[in-house]
């Protein structure tokens, strides 16, 4: 027997991948594994997408951890199969049609998400699509590089599609901590004290009579590919380490920090780099993807413990990644999405939230999600887990966009995703503000100051002083005629 | 020796508030207990204002639970004492200062306050100004109708200066609960796994030694009256109870409901009246405030237990209820907002947060603060943390404004302060509208045809149908340069 399916009345479950893919039926809610470019089903999806491409009718809700790889939202969307997506998405075919409104997409806090299957605030789950690298003997489902709401999913679904990935190697198995809360009012404490406490199993427990197909696969992660560092990210990195080191030394943080989360992308992954070269030691990372250069961390022996819910690592890294597994795994934990961006568990940690954004305005409200507020890019995500809840809240942009024609920093976002209650820091390339304890006029003046470019400082201080002469009241002055006036607000992209 | 002191040491502590004021100095961080009009220090505060009116040159940070009444905001407001506010506010001189831009306010979610001042966010709190109903043998203050952030105050400051009301009876003593958890990283789990439960002590622990001086004031809590249920609160309020019966019925809420907050207000107030007239049985309550409402349902049987930091029962109800104290004591559990304002807590039991709103968005956007965009009414309180991390979160508005005028819901609030992200249910005496997992489409839809008044229907209608024709991108479709066109923008109040 292959050792992948250890559950023997399970082997008669394997089928192909469209056998598999005939479970799925028009107008059905289908959740999937996934979370990034990493652990999301392939084969199924692909076979579905087929069905539809031949002709059929089949239109489906989607609900998944996060962003998942081509094979699954890109299929999926440039079929016509999704209807209703759910709770984030990177996808450039999915993002297309959300944005030319073919697919209904509803933007999530993604530590929402579970208790939202578990509510029932989703209706059934008709099916749930997980890959797995192995099925225990009990049937228990152990997960690929992400875990996302799969634990849920499966709890909740009437039928479990697993699909078995042998490109992903069985050597991760130990490396997840699979726990779920019960529902209100019966919720206990979540007993996540520190990173690295494990509190659950190491698979998905799961009654091998929901399994109805089993699917093998060789189908590699899609993850992205890490550009290199540029001198705009290591200047934004070098202003946050500083930053960082006067919070220890005004006596309000301890000398090895608190844990630290990091957004996804090129950016955030910089940041995180640029510890490599910090003096900080014994770090711990408390976060939601792990990207490469968690791992440069670890390689350099920053890094005591890294706890997410996805492994996003880059192609270019994999290979190595995976031959030195042994000098990772004891320090890497993969948890479901609702420990990992728990409320309840970054509160507790204390953690230090660093995220990415499209635009903030003078008065620190951020826009994450909307381009010109009506282009959907991503989603929030879990920057909203992290940023309400973090024991530090940093957020980043570059200060200019559209090669320096656009200045990121604005009077007002054209879209709100985090409110000035939620934001300590800002930081360009340009420089760092703390707004923390400041009124509005003053986070105002800070964060032109500092975060500005040149070419618009001019510009935003006119507003500001403009809107001190014009404003009826004068707590957070404005001239809200003025801020959505200028051109560039009609043409999104 | 007089009851109210019990630790004699403390005895020599006792001195006028004009002798206790002078502890409080020019620049100095001040916090003071108090959470709506409820259990704020009166004489002392009156001093300090008395000095500056004299001529003496006097300005500090104040920083409170909530808000306060006049004797504190007002009194210290129109002296000019007060440089710098956090973290709420609804006294009309404090207001008013604050949108003439003379006093800095800065407006926080209330649940990250008390963790603000054990960070040293706020800088070191110089003194502490605490109302009590008693001092226990070892220097244990004893809270009245309030506790807001009086103990971590008293913790965090230099000095502390208590004033016992002989207005509160000390009958009070017993119904406070009083727990703080560590700093990270060294925070464990909040032991409240019911509304119920208590935790901690019943009064505030304190070392005499920081007692520095101690005044007696009879002055009382300046409560609100509750004005009298009108017929659109009745509607409203119908709405949500039928609300809740068919999520009982979908199986998607236990059959006794769940926690119940409530903001505060006559509308909050005529919504948790409604509850008498419900079939419910023992309900719980666990929000910030409890008002006269929660007296009735206790009354009528229908209340088990009421958890909040603030007990503010207005002065036609209150000789009534002391005389009665008996049977409402055992109900009735005051916490730190630390734990009444608690995300962990507020998740765990599943909390239904019902809050009023000054205007929403047809995408479900939610503006709690500043009227127009600029006229900063009293602040976000605690509406946020219940917001986010409730199992169902309601907002509510009445349909318009100033006389019908205007209406309360728009194409784009003026200010955001609860995203589409944390708002599932918006309500108004039109009717009401479930916006879990919609689209923006969907839920524009659903808001225009169920909550918005007759009279502006069709003008919502058409700035919609105008944005899906006009918007480059059709997932929030809009056309923001008609957003703050209206002339209404300019003009504040
Ligand atoms: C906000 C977010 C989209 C930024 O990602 P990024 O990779 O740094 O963004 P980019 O610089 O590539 O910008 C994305 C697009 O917005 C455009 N853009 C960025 N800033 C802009 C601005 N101020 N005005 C107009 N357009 C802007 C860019 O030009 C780019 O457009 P393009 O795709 O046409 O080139 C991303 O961090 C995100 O999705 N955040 C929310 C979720 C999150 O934080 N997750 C982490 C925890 S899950
Ligand atoms: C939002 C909030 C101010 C509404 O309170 P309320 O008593 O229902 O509000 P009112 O109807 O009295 O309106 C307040 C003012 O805003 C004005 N207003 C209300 N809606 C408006 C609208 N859509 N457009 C313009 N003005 C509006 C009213 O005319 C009134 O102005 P006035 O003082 O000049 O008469 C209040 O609920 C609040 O402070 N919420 C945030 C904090 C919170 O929720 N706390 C509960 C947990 S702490």
């Amino acid at each position: 027997m292959d050792k992948r399916i250890r559950c023997s009345e399970l082997e008669s479950k394997i089928v192909s991948a469209e056998e598999a893919a005939l479970l799925v039926k028009d107008g059905m809610v289908v959740g999937a594994s996934g979370f990034t470019p990493a652990g999301y089903p392939k084969a199924v999806p692909l076979a579905i997408a087929e069905r539809a491409e031949n002709g059929e009718k089949l239109g489906i809700t989607l609900i998944t951890g996060a962003s998942v790889g081509d094979e699954l939202d890109g299929a999926l969307a440039r079929a016509g199969v999704v209807r209703k997506r759910y709770p984030y998405q990177t996808n450039k075919s999915m993002r297309d049609s959300i944005n030319a409104g073919e697919i209904a997409y509803a933007d999530m806090h993604l530590s929402h998400v579970p208790q939202w299957i578990k509510y029932g605030y989703f209706g059934n789950i008709d099916v749930a699509i997980v890959e797995a690298v192995a099925i225990t003997e009990d049937g228990g489902i152990v997960p690929s590089t992400s875990i996302g709401n799969s634990n849920v999913l499966v709890d909740m679904a009437d039928v479990v599609i697993v699909e078995i990935n042998t490109s992903q190697p069985e050597s991760l198995e130990g490396i997840h901590d699979i726990y779920s809360p019960a529902n209100p009012p019966h919720r206990k404490p979540i007993p996540v004290l520190n990173p690295e406490d494990r509190i659950g199993t190491t698979y998905i427990p799961c009654d091998p009579e929901k399994i109805k197909a089993i699917v093998y696969s060789d189908i590699t992660d899609k993850t992205r590919g890490v550009t290199p560092i540029d001198e705009d990210s290591k200047k934004v990195s070098k202003f946050i380490i500083d930053f960082l080191k006067d919070e220890i030394k005004a006596g309000r943080m301890p000398e090895k920090l608190l844990p630290l989360q990091s957004g996804v992308g090129s950016v955030a992954n910089a940041i995180l780099g640029g510890l490599c070269e910090s003096d900080f030691e014994n770090l711990n990372i408390y976060s939601e993807v792990l990207q490469d250069s968690v791992l440069d961390l670890i390689d350099c022996g920053k890094v005591d413990v890294a706890s997410a819910t996805s492994l996003t690592i880059s192609p270019e890294r994999l290979d190595d990644f995976y031959e030195n597994f042994d000098k990772y795994r004891d320090k890497i934990i993969l948890r479901p999405q609702e420990i990992s961006n728990n409320p309840e568990v970054i509160r507790r940690l204390g953690v230090i939230a660093m995220n990415t954004a499209i635009e903030f305005d003078i008065y620190g409200n951020v826009n994450s999600t909307n381009v010109n507020g009506v282009r959907m890019m991503n989603g929030i995500g879990g920057s909203g887990d992290f940023a309400r809840n973090a024991y530090l809240t940093i957020f980043i942009t570059m200060s200019t966009a559209k090669n320096g024609t656009l200045s990121s920093v604005v009077p007002f976002v054209k879209h709100v995703d985090h409110t000035e209650h939620d934001v300590h820091v800002v930081v360009t390339e340009q420089g760092i503000a703390d707004l923390r304890g400041l009124s509005p006029k003053e986070k105002a003046i800070t964060i032109i100051e500092n975060c500005v470019h040149p070419d618009f400082k001019e510009e935003l201080m006119e507003y500001y002083e403009n809107s001190l002469k014009e404003s009826s009241h004068l707590h957070t002055p404005h001239d809200l005629s003025k801020v959505f006036a200028k051109k560039e607000a009609a043409k999104a992209d």
